[in-house]
């Protein structure tokens, strides 16, 4: 069986915590440096993180020391990046042009033309774009990114919707955890028994992001889907979960809500055949009883890979409704990038 | 001055106890009569009732002796209402036949054809409905009810952009707090660091109420508004204030929202000059900051009674959006009772 | 490997739930009858129960019909009771009667004479109490009880203690999950952002219960323990996992509080050469760490049935203090009661 | 009437904001000067702070420019302090030195030998320790502190039981709102459906501060009382108000519980005489229902300076047991440093 010597850029931030609780019984991955600021460099990540997960920090990793991130200092066969968007452009960069394939949550280069946006169920054929990069002239170091915690959620439950009768545009409210804003982050005088009505930039991302990601790869580019999307993005007392409230208007019209119900239920991963750890067999499962998803509840099914829909149904004034729950630190994010490094070890991009 | 006998039915319940809480100190209006369920009858009032708001209950209310809900064995000038649906047909029927006025936060009747619907700013020309109500050949007793705690901040911040452009149409996600389902109401297991994402029954009445409130008054009878709303209704952990994501398409395109936003700011309550006790100075305040409102913050400005309208904003789908704040069992429930009553004196129903 | 047809009595409440949930993969006991009260009788399980765990229902448990509470209905080689305790009385004793032995967490047979008040790890030889029982003529069937969700982490946490120097007196504050209180439970217009500072009953056997477990086994009788326990019960908003504050006088003074602690990292298991399946390697586990245990993160560690204890110190009153935490529902109710089935079976009680 | 015209120190912080908010009215003290940080000086206070009030701020105060921390730069007549100790020392003692009395929550003056800790209506014979303030050699400035935010309810609900029995011993369980430590404070990760069983230096303080408040004045200094006091500090997801929970050895024995009830409830303020605006009619309010006071409900008592004491028992390890409640910013921080400063007004320290 494959075996990677992983790095974690970011190591110890809220991000880089999470890549670490996931892999810390990975059958390919295993992490094997440690990168974070100037600060932490040289302590051991024991004395460097102020873990915050409930698990316990591994072992092993607690006893690496922590470099600088430099490709230097570490050498592996690929990092995740969990890094702050404010550094995360040059060290990534400097990454890639080391030879070393970046699989970041960082938002810097989502946008950029070559690099791909994936949700590995929604789009696997954008990684056709890795090999317009020019970051390594000698072709073995890249970059991949995924969306924001809000978008991955939304873009997986309007894939069989997408399929079936092609989306024309959205609205949604966002109910978001406190877990998506980090650590320290929102401080809790601010959401205790509070809902915060904004929360800054995450809208400009919900209304972008998903527009690369559901666009179609012609002569090596994406062209963005132009689907408009209106988002309200609100901050709730969840822990772990974000919810979105979400109507849509399709471009064919569905004969009736229970066949549009039924292509949720049917629509089936393509991924299946890969045998990906990480892959949740159900990308999407649809609940039948009003009630559900729950954040609280239902989060972490399919080990936080699942993407939850409930409530479909017709909507007064666009086509339909429905509600999507994905587990914003898993599912939104570090899980989101570990199944694409799958994807891209089972396609050979590791190489 | 004014000083007129009151009584309230439903008095040991979540919105009985509001009643008596908000017309503790009221100028005009005078708790002296309680009614409940046959249970609670003849009990002392400091018995009978579970008594769950924060402020002490009031002495005087403590010992009066419950009666059972019938005319006979209230001695009124007028009666609030906060029965259950259950048994609100016939007892609001029965007092309002014996020439006793009820004021009702009962659903009961709210779509009864005579019976105003009414949020005092809005539609306050409904009254005159009351002169074609039968309950009371005498034509003292009659009906006026209020809307569903959602539809009134929803009906109160969309007043001020109906009257400048009209509304077409209107999509909601309204995030509720736990208060709006009475007590004991939402289990604390169901919801503690939660959302549920379906409120039964709820969304029905949002789709349908404004509809009326909204209406044109035309030979004696109500024409409906003819807007489609969609509402999704969510229970947060929050204890007081329902907070709305409101998206609306316009029937006459604004300017810029800078325009939009002036004809919030500029529209005074219509019912300024009748110094109404209950009143709030401003009916609905723009929030500029779009950090606001927020539940635990701006529930209760003017002593809950006003609307908070925040994060007025072009949408990309449709016209424009907004939040919109409520206090969910002031404003929306036993306060807009009492406002509603203040009215019918000033214009001279009670006599 | 033995298999045993267990039926859980009480199957529809949340300890009966607790009870499903945790034996749907156990290795030895397998759920086959389900009772519950006659207006569940004769429904499936699925439409009986409203299911409140976050993990499905077993889909095999989903379809079994529930019966009546009768060992007539019941073909089980032994139950589990989660019956409360207004029916516990004689429904317990027709099952032992009956020759069917009962692990219940109910109240109603914790302080009866012959019935042993059990925590595995802590008093394994007052199983010989049950011999002397005289539920059934045959003698087979019995009754054995665990005891309050507040005292299981509390005698665990003092036997380390316990052992190495006696305890003299306690007093301590019990910071209570609300998950403790079953569903529905505390409303959650009580404790969103709120302590609730008084549990009904709860004292009382705070300050009873342990001191039969810690009792001593005399003449097949147990003479309780002379321990005054002074107990504080609030209520906190928390899911799960009851954090307790202890402060305790020794009967033997401790040298130094190292030396405490080291006596509590030391104590093992008792029932380590078993091989239960659900005991915990270490049932008591001492967190170096002050910020540490907390209810959120640690009270599920080893599957929930560990103690946490933390913050062991000297105290300026009494002698030392610290802090326990026990998952309520799992360690403190259903768990132990399972955990004492598994040590009956290995000292051959069901037979 | 008198006015005075007043100082903030560390205007923009939680405390001072608190200051700030409880003196908008005030009938006496005119918040006049703001001192901050370098960073926020010369800002308008509009400008400089991040209100986290629910009010709204004061217009006059917004316009307010902010200046640095100097007796140079702020004409008033006294300040009140709500500075972090991290500057305190310096800052406070430049005040003192130029003749500008200081009212400081800040704990650095607390257990200096001539600066009175105190409780308005605890120890006002402490004031006395003024006179020997060698700050200002010309006798104006001086410093007056009060205790910290657990300290304060613990020794106002101990005030009856002192008088009438004396106090040997304490243990105590605290649990804290989040507001007690500040902006931002606790981050909602750690505190949202959780329990943090340690406060950094919180125990010490309660182990100390109360001693020298509870002291006796002789020969121009205080002896410190001879009560141990062993606590253990709590934080729980509450806003505001912290409740503990409070056992205590009596030095006299009481009769009997009502006995000690009784004292509870006939101990009047030392201060009703006084006429002083922010003193509560009843310091301390014992609650006869077990379930109260509780934090969200009773913490606003008498405009949160009333201390709330429920619970009030016969202890079986000590001799009584009790909980007590008080808002910690209000009647625990800002508002005792402004009864503080009323008193020391009607006793003649500002002239």
């Amino acid at each position: 069986m494959a075996e990677y010597r992983v790095g974690v850029l970011g190591a110890t931030g809220a991000v880089g915590q999470k890549f670490i609780h996931l892999l810390r019984n990975h059958p390919w991955f295993k992490v094997t440096a440690l990168g974070a600021s100037e600060r932490s460099a040289g302590k051991t990540y024991r004395e460097a993180a102020n873990w915050v997960e409930s698990t316990e920090m591994p072992d092993d990793i607690a006893n690496l020391v922590v470099s600088a991130c430099t490709p230097d200092e570490m050498d592996v066969d690929f990092v995740f990046s969990g890094l702050d968007s404010g550094v995360a452009t040059d060290i990534e960069a400097s990454f890639a042009s080391a030879g070393i394939p970046v699989i970041s949550n960082a938002r810097n280069y989502r946008q950029h033309e070559t690099v791909p946006l994936m949700v590995a169920e929604v789009n696997p054929d954008h990684l056709a774009l890795i090999k317009h990069q020019t970051f390594d002239p000698n072709g073995k170091g890249f970059i991949v990114t995924n969306p924001n915690c809000v978008c991955i959620p939304l873009v997986m439950a309007l894939k069989p919707i997408t399929d079936a009768y092609g989306i024309k545009e959205v609205i949604l409210t966002s109910m978001q955890a406190v877990s998506g804003a980090g650590y320290p982050g929102v401080p809790s005088l601010d959401i205790l028994g509070n809902i915060l009505p904004y929360i800054s930039g995450e809208e400009d991302k919900i209304g972008l992001e998903p527009l690369k990601l559901m666009g179609k790869l012609e002569d090596n580019k994406v062209i963005p889907a132009d689907i408009p999307i209106h988002a309200t993005a609100a901050r709730v007392p969840v822990i772990d979960g974000h919810l979105l409230s979400v109507t849509a208007n399709l471009k064919e019209k569905p004969g009736d809500i229970e066949e549009v119900r039924d292509h949720v239920r049917k629509w089936d991963s393509p991924l299946a055949d890969l045998d990906l750890p990480s892959a949740p067999a159900k990308p999407v499962r649809l609940y039948e009883d009003f009630r559900y998803p729950q954040p609280r509840h239902q989060s972490l099914a399919e080990n936080g890979m699942q993407v939850g829909m409930g409530r479909l149904r017709n909507a007064s004034v666009m086509d339909i409704a429905f509600t999507a729950l994905g587990h914003n630190t898993i599912r939104g994010a570090a899980g989101c990038s570990i199944l694409n490094a799958e994807l891209l070890h089972a396609k050979g991009y590791f190489s």
